[in-house]
């Protein structure tokens, strides 16, 4: 993982990452070879990074060098049978408490990932921006944010909370945040130049075609009247 | 369409109605043979009977003879710029006020069809309940609801509505309800029998695998970690 | 908790039950009276039992008893990173896959509680059903089921399964669930008959309004044309 | 509705547009005079331009002045019991087809309006993007799309369609689309320049938490454990 700028990279799908990568890993030779015989196509994909923080009162961060994540930063109730209650903020305006299973924050190339299953928008990697989509939210009028990509998140485990929380980024790691504790989160400086194989949109429709059946139907099946 | 008793049918796919109907066209001449010679394994299916009332205040039905539907009855805005307000009762108690493209009240059996378009569970036919679906509601915490088999509800164009509402049934017939209609619905009386090809549950199972393709996955990539 | 034939009950809500529990604690001295005074008006509210099986070759039940859930019982992948992989069973006809956080059961009277969470309908607690709500799962096209009371479903975690999951009983109890483990799951033959404030229809509809605001708007901003 | 560049406007809240715009009407000459004396802080809203094409065969335009929608364009089945079936381009790559009530093409001021009821995420204002949300489409998988600003999309009509569909620009102006005809979308070069109250971000959230009510919850009742 490259903390500053990163060379191109080639994204071959080995098991289930597979949905956003382009290239078949059986065929990596063949690949490897058109690519570096070149032109290359390059799309950049964004990174967040993250900081956790320990005891806010003092506001230090865990470590200088952020973690980063490609896809998303995770932060659920782990085996606490207690909600999470997370309080966020954006830019430092309070934007709202989570109460449920947990909060996904997310890149546009994570909206076809954890944030997906957890009920987010699918997001064309181009978009510039950063999801915020609740786990199983316990109040009906949640809906899942898009926010710009400048912002800068911060999500707060109260001082009076009753359970855990567990950080987890790009599905591992995971570290415990404490009742003071927080995750701070913006997008990363150095964006990641990855090969397509057409270009960002056609490898971007083609991954939701193949890799997640969107808006598969029976064709034969539909063209009737709409209640029929 | 039969008012009372009605004698057992045997439902063949035909274009779109066909993912809840298991019997394929094709091969209408050799599973005919099979169920005259019997015996024949049979779920009833419920219908929902409606009647439209024109100017609530004298409260006379338009017709005596009930509309009958097997999947659902719509009230929606039709062409109209301004979104449904359509009052509704259970039972004479107040429910809601659906804003929004409109609202359908639907049989188990009309729960894969256009209900689950709009967002409502599928609902095993042996269910006993009457689904209350909104379409497009024009508010975050709406949700659908499935009621019981014995209630009566009552959808209420207001006196001092903007715009008109039109109902339809099975997705046909189209009525327009002026200010001050209404249409009253419940479960009619005769459940219609329907031959199973295995029984109620298996048919169940089976169609909304092939015909809605219901949690269909691309099997090799998903047994990795959670956000990878 | 009664394992056979139930008291009637007076459900008064404390913390977050309450949203389904009709009877306000601060006020229990004159609600009591007033029932014991009678007529009081009951419902009955279903359970679901539960055993857990280790080991499936040999197919015993973990204890005798079962464990009985008025809300639901979950079955999830705790911290584990891997996602559940669990095969489930209807009437010992195979239904699907659930791969994803996990998956919930859930009576008509949870239908408000988790399962809601997780993108479930809200189901009279008259409709006698058990609900089958997916969490957070790795499919677009997986949508809540809900299935007749009468069933009885078995959840089992492969033999080769890569992570563990966890059973937890009304959020409570949590039980490991290694390879080869199974849930079984049923309705319980003994309902709760419980005290309704007015009735049943009647304390559902309060409870979703007032416990979940229950499609809640602003009224006075919605009357006007469909997208402005 | 400026064609070319556009004067900064104040957007003030009258009726159902009224959750998006920041200033209320009833103090209008308040917020006039402050803004009149500055300093006056604009955030750009984008517009999509829209032209219908006649006989695509042909390919030519309708009118050469494009459509300009600052919320939405819709095409719909409007009174037609068919289901729209509509071939769907991205800078010509093909994308899908929608089957259902029809489909919304969405700025991201306007993800708080029909997108958001037809099941779209709230999308920031600052985002660069076009939203592509099908309104209750008839299949299981499919889930609203984030395109990048830059695309240029097209939505045809097949020519062999049973039915009719309708074009509706920010709810108003229908447009018939018979087989054959198309509508062609991208971003408006000019933007609205809009007076903010407090900024972009801050007038957001306070608009999706007063307009909306996002997220609300009664919050005594939830930090107690997870399903109960």
């Amino acid at each position: 993982m490259f903390k500053g700028p990163v060379p191109p990279i080639v994204p071959f799908s080995l098991g289930s990452l597979g949905f956003m990568t382009p290239f078949q890993s059986e065929r990596y030779q063949e690949y490897l070879d058109t690519i570096l015989k070149g032109p290359m196509i390059i799309t950049l994909r964004h990174r967040l990074q993250c900081h956790v923080i320990r005891d806010t009162a003092r506001d230090e961060m865990e470590t200088e060098e952020p973690i980063l994540v490609l896809n998303e930063v995770t932060i659920d109730r782990g085996m606490s049978s207690y909600l999470t209650f997370l309080e966020c903020y954006c830019d430092n305006s309070f934007v709202t408490c989570v109460q449920g299973d947990g909060l996904i924050l997310s890149t546009t190339s994570g909206s076809t990932a954890y944030s997906l299953a957890a009920g987010g928008s699918m997001v064309h990697p181009q978009v510039p921006g950063i999801l915020f989509t609740p786990i199983c939210p316990h109040s009906l009028s949640f809906r899942p944010l898009i926010l710009p990509e400048y912002v800068t998140l911060r999500v707060q485990v109260p001082c009076n909370s009753r359970g855990q929380a567990w950080a987890s980024f790009d599905g591992k790691d995971r570290k415990q945040l404490a009742p003071g504790d927080a995750l701070i989160c913006s997008m990363a400086p150095w964006p990641v130049p990855t090969a397509c194989q057409v270009d960002s949109t056609n490898d971007f429709f083609r991954s939701i075609h193949e890799g997640l059946h969107w808006n598969l139907r029976k064709t034969q099946s539909f063209d009737g009247p709409r209640d029929s």
